[in-house]
């Protein structure tokens, strides 16, 4: 199973493919930055993004798309192009049937690191072991990209349905389930006022 | 010259062309509202609104499509989707070589009432005369993108070249174009955090 984990960005957009094997064996396929420039009018950045982000779709035909989930309490200056190129993603997902995931910073860091507020540098160097590589992703934000790839693969399996299975989970999947839970809940309600 | 209007929304996003001629002549060529369900997944809803829009502006081929333009100040609960909608506009524009304009609601309302701070109802009946409409526009959202198809047409010369020819504008215009500068400085300031 192909995994592209999309970190969203209008200025810099990560990209980070993996193969996830049988047993959750994991391995490194792909990692990258798609660019626009500032100077550039809004239009013609988010164009840039998504032919960016198509052409990676295309090239290594991911059978899920994982985004990070933005909240419109992040940062608000970067917030609505932050959106915007999720949207992208989404949409350049949808277009060619493949299901998208959506995943919280929260949700990869716990289940790259089991500590759902680890340092950026605690990823980057857990990403850099699970994928078994000689050195760190670079730059970056490309490790971010590869660590939302990495967090669906790893997904405990109780995470997709729900709070039915909860007494089954270990104390890492359970912080998970409850980090995905208020997640999905505040997505309620920002849906509700749609 | 034809102008393709877009009031963004995931739930409903409302679509108004115009045709504007010589003399600042308008006349009224069509108003629709492309929607998406809730119920469906985020991803499938972008690709809904993306594919409405795709529809509009390949049906009614306009010179430019003016956009509203969203703020992270607007309402919490549905920015990110009203940001994600307008977006997917600002792509399908740029995907074609069509001009991409924005104007904030206070622009919009300026244009047409000469007030920025007018109520909807104000909006919608300006909007049915300068059209020469027999009735108002519906539902409202249609009517806000017409409003904004007709703020474009109707923008003062000066809008376009910021503060040099301010001594020129009339009291209206002036009221514009500090308008236009005020969303240009929000805009300039959440774009270096980008």
């Amino acid at each position: 199973m192909i995994i592209l984990g999309v970190d969203p960005g209008l200025t810099r957009c990560g990209v980070g493919v993996i193969e996830a094997g049988a047993h959750r064996r994991l391995s490194f396929i792909h990692v990258d930055v798609v660019r626009s420039s500032p100077d550039m009018s809004q239009d013609l950045r988010l164009l840039a993004i998504y032919n960016g982000l198509v052409e990676k779709i295309e090239t290594y035909a991911p059978d899920t798309v994982s985004i990070e989930r933005v909240f419109a309490q992040s940062n608000r200056n970067t917030v609505l192009g932050t959106a915007q190129a999720a949207g992208l993603a989404m949409l350049a997902a949808a277009q060619r049937n493949i299901p998208v995931a959506l995943h919280t910073p929260t949700e990869a860091k716990l289940a790259i690191t089991g500590n759902g507020h680890a340092q950026k540098i605690q990823i980057e160097r857990m990403v850099t072991r699970i994928l078994n590589l000689n050195t760190m992703p670079t730059p970056a934000d490309a490790a971010d990209a590869l660590a939302l790839a990495i967090c669906h693969a790893l997904r405990p399996a109780g995470a997709l349905q729900g709070g039915e299975r909860e007494e089954h989970l270990t104390p890492a999947q359970r912080q998970w389930a409850e980090a995905s839970k208020k997640a999905t809940k505040r997505r309620f309600n920002a849906d509700r006022g749609m």
